[in-house]
């Protein structure tokens, strides 16, 4: 194949994937750490794609009647004890508020005052609270379905922390319904785990496979979560949006109740549904290359950088007057929803400059000089090739024919990542094989592994446990397709249901 | 006059203003309390306000370079001392996360566990932890200016609470930005306020005062606070948004500093800026009458309401094809840069229905029934005129003018908010009458006073506290317009320049 092309990100994935994935951030300045523990800051080339995926989601969910609203961010320590399972599940990673003022002490120091009579806990998830306020809402069929979202921020301390992957604070929309029925409810759990994995699929050229949690691997309190799980490029699954039916279970505990059309006294069904930065993460480690991130057009931060090159000084001018008619032309063009977003970088900094919007994974990079302006043209470098293969385009045909070219590469990043998860998803049904799959070849890099395993599950909770515990290999779902195939269990050779075992994030 | 005509809202606005308030809101579903202290639920009518606010802001701040980013919802106690002035203006009101975890105690009951080592405080606003990120950004004067804004929450622990405006939490946004010139950072301090203005004059049709915060009114920690000031109908001023000119005291505090082009090393002079909820309790005081709140139609959750009557269930089809049809129509066109936002009402709940709307304050009802099908019509209640004055309008016309008609209704509205002030606003230059002018005509009614009176001020602390003291009325600001007008101070008799002296919300 001759000699390697030089790398922008040191280590490249096969050298060293996590650490790939830091240094792609720190070289794309989307994020970074923040001095405080286990938070991060979302610079402006990171928050931009937040903002484009918010966007998307938010539209997708008023299309079915979804409505936003806001709750607190305090929830009173007595709301979290109201649903079992649901505190047993967050108590340990709870940020706790008991003082609300600061005073100095004797030495001049800072230290809280006003001890709170009942502790609030930063809401890592918002069941309770909004449980709630549906019971205050509901009291009649009439009142149903109540079909809600927020936007905000969630706190789950964590001790290991990954930045997007796995932060203390992360921001999230969580989206909430209440119903009459336990149809609707269900139909409604489904719906919304099919935006999920529309945005995943359509907008950020994520293949996902939807299915549902086993009970150990659900949502505390949930009766069922579903969720969409998409491959990495270091063949780890990441859990990239859930959607949970709740059952009666909070409106038992929160005591939603309603009068149904024949005057029956009835609780309330509920779901809840949530997708967060995470996705960011998702994207950069699906779609990132050793030249470190590459954005899906769809949801990129910007479509389009120009860069003028004046080698005299007296073509400065006219290259910079190209320049900007170029951006004002393609500003006012669409693409996907939205006006082309155009950055022009004048700096003269040589080849720098090139490579810092490589690494930011722009889709498009133009290059102007004399001879473009001379031949009417621009030269182009697209993100998903090579960066050495650029070629020149008629100025007039890039600007008619922008918005195909960035749905080619949007369509070239699905089927990559299509292609890889199909060359690392096996079905295996001989348990020495499973184990050999899930084993890693290099034992100094315990993160490279296998893939996706299709294979049989009995439904015992032993076999999982004992499976998870040995290999650090989970059920990531039961899919729905293929439906219920049947498969003698990996675990104990009983016979079973194929499922997705994988390593996840 | 004649009798009174009935009124939605009970007491009126001049009966109990505050109850008023409460009341209003209570009636249009924008928002309620919650059971978190102080903290309140944005409930779907009252969010979507929110969300056009903030579309038309962010749109405003993207106009002039601003890019958005995310900090962290916590500030480490250490950070929060860095500027004095800073830490003394906020530690009275912090929320401070002592624990990161629950765990049950040897009666079962949860109580928090997990000391932190260093305490940390929910963010009453980010100056600290963005002049930390700030500080590692900056190193040349190639780097500046950085130009940030931050949508999110923000929690100052209130004792006294008034939903929108006073609560525990609420969201805003803060804009922090980072200039090599004091020129510069001040350029962009006045350029925020004139946005601010422009959002509350232009979008919510309220008319305010721009100009500079005395000392003591000023944000702690800046070197100048700039604000609008609009007035309330029951004659306070309402503080709805500022732009703090910071100086370098941040840049000191935090060590932000660059090189010149020169070489030298200097430290960055700093702005930050907000607008929070606040604003919608703005526009329900500012707007609202006795059947409710009113919202301005470039802001409005929903522009128009169709509501269709069949008196005869065979009426019934025709009526509601004629209803969605128009609905369709309508939603293809556009009003102040949004798709026109039409709701669709086919209770049959009698004259209840009409009612919920008004109490929402949506700009334009529209009744269609079996004779409007007939003749081709519409039957109109404009929000801004008594709920008894509604007129027919042809189809065609009303749906080719509506955009007109909504424009109307915002031109109304900021002609009689301006009105308002201006009766309510009166030059003053006897401190017999400055006393007499805030002194309560009616004791019963504290609330109802004269309003704003421009009068000297000869700009020390002592008169102004005092005046503060004897009658809860403060300088809002030194307005920029007229610029530095001479007159007596109003509480010495020295020389001063006049200011705007008002109670306040």
């Amino acid at each position: 194949m001759g000699k390697q092309p030089k790398s922008a990100i040191s280590p490249t994935r096969a050298e060293d994937y996590p650490e790939w994935y830091q240094q792609a951030i720190k070289a794309s300045d989307m994020a970074e750490r923040s001095p405080v523990r286990g938070c991060m800051v979302i610079k402006p080339w990171g928050y931009a794609l937040w903002e484009n995926i918010v966007q998307a989601m938010d539209a997708m969910f008023k299309e079915t009647g979804v409505k936003n609203a806001y709750f607190p961010l305090f929830i009173p320590l007595s709301f979290m004890q109201k649903e079992a399972d649901h505190v047993e599940g967050f108590a340990k990673e709870c940020a706790v508020v008991t003082h609300h003022r600061l005073e100095k002490d004797a030495s001049g120091a800072l230290v809280p005052a006003g001890r709170l009579t009942e502790p609030l806990v930063v809401r890592p998830t918002s069941e309770t609270i909004i449980a709630d306020a549906f019971s205050k809402w509901i009291s009649s069929y009439r009142d149903l379905p109540i079909l809600l979202n927020q936007w905000g921020n969630v706190v789950r301390w964590e001790m290991r922390t990954r930045i997007f992957l796995r932060t203390s604070e992360f921001l999230w929309q969580e989206g909430h319904t209440a119903h009459a029925t336990q149809a609707e409810a269900l139909e409604r759990t489904h719906l919304m785990l099919d935006i999920y994995a529309r945005l995943a699929e359509e907008v950020l050229a994520m293949p996902v496979i939807k299915g549902a949690k086993t009970a150990a691997e659900r949502f505390p309190g949930a009766v069922d979560t579903l969720c969409i799980e998409s491959m990495m490029q270091d063949c780890k699954a990441l859990q990239a949006g859930t959607s949970h039916f709740l059952g009666q279970n909070f409106a038992r505990a929160s005591q939603i109740k309603f009068q149904t059309a024949d005057e029956q006294e009835e609780y309330a069904w509920t779901t809840s549904w949530g997708a967060s930065t995470r996705l960011i993460g998702g994207v950069i480690m699906t779609h990132g290359d050793d030249d470190g991130v590459i954005m899906p057009p769809r949801a990129a931060s910007a479509h389009v950088v120009l860069l003028p090159i004046f080698k005299k000084e007296d073509e400065r001018q006219a290259v910079m007057a190209y320049t900007d008619g170029l951006a004002r032309e393609l500003r006012s063009r669409a693409y996907y929803g939205r006006h082309l977003v155009v950055e022009v970088d004048p700096r003269e900094i040589g080849g720098a400059r090139g490579w810092e919007w490589i690494k930011k994974g722009i889709p498009l990079r133009v290059e102007i000089g004399a001879r473009e302006i001379k031949e009417n043209t621009v030269f182009l470098g697209r993100r998903d090739k090579p960066h050495t293969e650029r070629s020149a385009l008629k100025r007039e045909a890039f600007v008619a024919e922008i918005a195909g070219i960035l749905d080619d590469i949007q369509n070239t990043l699905f089927a990559r990542a299509a292609a890889f998860r199909k060359d690392h998803t096996v079905e295996i049904a001989d348990k020495g094989d499973f184990y050999d799959f899930f084993t890693p070849r290099n034992l100094e890099k315990p993160e490279i592994h296998g893939g996706f395993a299709i294979s049989g599950w009995c439904g015992s909770a032993a076999c999982e446990a004992r499976i998870k515990e040995e290999l650090t290999v989970t059920i990531r779902c039961i899919p729905f397709e293929p439906t219920g195939r049947q498969e003698a269990c990996i675990g104990c050779g009983k016979p079973g249901t194929c499922v997705v075992f994988a390593k996840a994030y």
